[in-house]
């Protein structure tokens, strides 16, 4: 019988040598197309999502005291769908009786049940896309990237570099030790890995799957059991893909609650519960700084990984491409409605103005070229929603409408489309002003007139070191200037993207290639996927014993 | 012109074999002989330190407002050395100044400086003997084993395993998407390291260099300039490693403070101030557990790695070579007076006695038996003082003395040779008795009556797990049972010992091969040399551009 392992060998073979290569390289294909996914894979999901709405979401054999779930489309209407719920102690007691036989399975069991997962969800990515599109706000084809293949590929990449370090040592060695002339010692000694305890799981309302992946596969692939806590608003991607894995696990003959769903609602959600319980160890978080202070301060006993709040920044200082520019920067501004972690927020642009292909362009008519860009982009209503998606929380909404009083609006947010939209609102501030120091989370940007593109460079990565960054973008043609924002940037702990002009964006982060969250800066310490982040979740326990004569 | 890093690259190359292969490797001799040494290496080591007391200890271009110093021989007499020191801001602003230019060395040129240091540490193995011994107590073997050359050999380790870990995935890469039948979007990427910071060793006062050296080569070689912080009563073995260091560094065109010395006095230790430091990111100590705990609770901004308090036990339920048990037993209670982080202190032993190559042995006969080897291994008074060494600290001594009345007494504790000492003192305790839940640091064991060897495993493997631990040995002869207490142990997160009669004991840890701590019970989470040990010293941050058409 060919082993879960043995199937996904190649996969995993490759993934590794992608991670190390960092070339481009994904084995989930991201277009949502019948070409990749079969002819009837587009109806397919939208009939797997239409069945599961208005309807009670079954997870066989997991603890169940009650039924949550309120979840409501940006796109307005209700899903309708309840989940099995229960308190904290029967959830972390469930994990608790799952996790001797976890533990007890060879790492290659587990990395197999993790990869035929991630291949089951890929199959599952349509209907994933609809769940992720209407607790998110994303539009369907982001939807399908981002909650779909791009997740899976994180998931994989993890799952790939733990297994590089379950593995990386011998399992065994005799041990022996020169005695000059004597005998020498011999031991003979066997490590094991052991995980750290019970793994949680904090989901966030934009990227449910995208942003747990990296640290469910981590924790579940290193033994530990673990409680996957999504945002009350975005259970239900969350809940289908722990689904996946419990139906993985016990087909490879272990326990469904090594993966738990531990939903709640609004107002009275069990995530400092969980978090501060003794035997949760590991804790992957992608939210607010506050709450990341809160688990730093609170959850003691516990390892924590963070991705967290951040103010993306742009420096634009010239460029030989300004339609280029603008259009680059117009679409990572749009796109999802600026409600991804990576989006641009402040764009530091010299009071003087620029260089560029088109003569010189001044402070106002750059702030005016990538208005424009935005309002092109956005022009047709059909290809806008599919850019802009929606706004998944409302207090976004009232953010943009306070942001609007900051300073001079440049062009004003509106709704556009289906469902809660706001469209980019671009404001300009004063580089000193406390508006431009912190993050307004959404549809908002800061344009920040300079002195100069130095002092742009300085504003914008002291901006990203203080108050944490997880991307940053310069656009110049001098050089020179470019290796100080290099330096500049990377003193920032920030990745820098330079002169993106066409179709790749600064937002973009692909795994395998692109580390996410470098742990440098207050964005967060989770770093996708480096080995800090996979490291601590197992241990290595030795037994030795002489060598019998 | 040979780098240094050229110089010691075969060295570097053997100890990464060593520590993927985890077979017996050391390059830096552990027997204090001039074979190895140098014939005057002995003699040099003795006016070496002679010259070194009752002196001001000059470290060049070291912060210094003041002298402090009061370090007190165990062997009875005062050192007379005083050392730099200056307030916590002068130090951590001395670290900052230093840092860009640590920073922007090559990890080729930090690794150098790394494995130079080192090498001229080991040649300064004589002089740090007796700096280790008359700070500890150790006697002079074993100061010169674990203060040099095992010492050595551990930082030998962490710089191995860091390089790895910095030259891990590609420095850059041409990164091609394909765009179906449209050219592919090309960018090329790079990577760079950056430290996380301001790195705080806290030395101890039983092992200074040993358990300080991973931490501070880790952290220097991943670019952190480190503040070495001493116990108060053991500075100097500290402070010669840092002038060592700070001359590698001057030599190698750094600056002497990317690495300093943190002097403090007793009753008024800066270490809480200078942990809680906001550019202080990495934190390396050994210590108590309240300490730990302290460290956890209020360092937020760093990553603190620890070796704490524990309770390594054993079990004895059996053994073809009774004899060889208890000499075994008695050495490993008796070295450094059981001053070891790794020293067994619970003994649990079947009430109704284990079967042996003598016929039966009961409780009494057992604990007898241990008792006996003890007073034979010190019968030569110079060979004991060899063995024993002295008390590092007064309040050990003070607790030799209350543990009197924790049962009864098997064999008594009395002074025996130079200085401040105590051999080991032999208690019958019940299980059940809060005495033997937690740590006796000191020449104390605690020989505990259970009903079965089955409940000896339990017993023991629960308190390792409870109160930690860092070693624990069993002696049996039942094949299945010895694999259940490999799985208890395991269970426990302890590294297990079994049937250790020869010359080879519980207590040694040989770098290259041992991973000292697993992390995965209270002893801490400090495993000596693990990925997770190393692998968040740093960073990696990227800038990527379109490759040019």
């Amino acid at each position: 019988m060919t082993t879960l392992f043995d199937r996904h060998r190649e996969l995993l073979t490759s993934a590794l040598e992608a991670v190390h290569s960092r070339r481009f390289w994904s084995p989930y294909p991201e277009v949502p197309s019948g070409r990749f996914y079969g002819e009837t894979a587009r109806a397919d999901g939208e009939a797997g999502f239409a069945a599961l709405r208005d309807s009670s979401f079954d997870l066989p054999g997991h603890p169940e005291s009650k039924r949550l779930g309120g979840e409501m489309s940006p796109f307005d209407f209700a899903l309708g769908i309840s989940y099995p719920a229960a308190d904290t102690a029967a959830v972390v007691e469930a994990a608790q009786s799952a996790a001797p036989i976890l533990a007890a399975a060879s790492p290659e069991l587990r990395v197999g049940v993790a990869l035929e997962a991630l291949s089951r969800l890929n199959q599952l990515s349509f209907t994933m896309a609809h769940a992720v599109s209407h607790t998110t706000g994303q539009a369907f084809p982001m939807a399908f990237q981002a909650g779909g293949p791009h997740a899976q590929d994180r998931g994989l990449e993890a799952v790939a570099l733990t297994w590089a370090e379950l593995t990386r040592f011998a399992p065994s060695a005799r041990w022996e030790k020169p005695q000059g002339k004597a005998e020498p010692i011999s031991l003979e000694k066997h490590w094991s890995t052991v995980p750290a305890g019970i793994a949680l799981v904090i989901g966030c309302n934009t990227f449910p799957t995208w942003n747990s992946y990296s640290g469910l596969f981590a924790s579940l692939v290193s033994g530990n059991p673990v409680i996957v806590k999504p945002h009350p608003a975005a259970i239900l991607p969350l809940a289908l893909t722990v689904r996946v894995l419990r139906e993985v696990l016990v087909e490879a003959g272990l326990l469904a609650n090594a993966v738990l769903l531990a939903v709640d609602e609004a107002g009275a959600e069990i995530t400092k519960d969980l978090a501060a319980h003794p035997a949760v160890r590991l804790i992957d978080y992608t939210g607010s700084a506050d709450f990341g202070a809160w688990l730093r301060a609170n959850a003691l006993q516990a390892r924590v990984f963070t991705e967290e709040t951040g103010v993306n920044t742009v420096v634009v200082a010239g460029t030989d491409n300004f339609a280029g520019l603008c259009a680059n920067l117009a679409f990572s501004l749009s796109l999802y409605s600026g409600q991804m972690c990576t989006a641009p927020q402040n764009i530091y642009i010299p009071v003087a103005g620029i260089p560029t292909d088109q003569g010189h362009k001044s402070f106002d008519e750059v702030t005016l070229g990538i208005a424009g860009a935005i309002d092109d982009l956005l022009a047709d209503p059909a290809r806008a929603g599919g850019i802009l998606g929606a706004i998944a929380n409302p207090a976004t909404l009232s953010r943009v409408k306070e942001a609007r009083a900051l300073g001079r609006v440049v062009r004003d947010s509106s709704p556009l489309g289906d469902g809660r939209t706001a469209t980019p609102l671009l404001i300009v501030v004063d580089p000193q002003s406390p508006a431009a120091q912190g993050e307004y989370f959404g549809p908002i940007a800061l344009l920040v007139p300079v002195d100069d593109a130095d002092r742009g460079i300085a504003l914008a990565s002291g901006v990203a070191a203080r108050a944490g960054a997880i991307t940053a973008a310069v656009y110049d043609i001098d050089e020179a200037r470019i290796g100080r924002a290099i330096t500049a940037f990377a003193g920032a702990g920030t990745n820098l993207s330079v002169n993106l002009t066409g179709n790749i964006f600064v937002n973009q982060s692909a795994a395998f290639s692109d580390f996410h969250v470098t742990g440098a800066n207050p964005a967060g310490n989770a770093s996708l996927t480096d080995p800090a982040f996979v490291a601590g979740r197992f241990h290595r326990v030795m037994w030795r014993r002489p060598v019998a004569a």
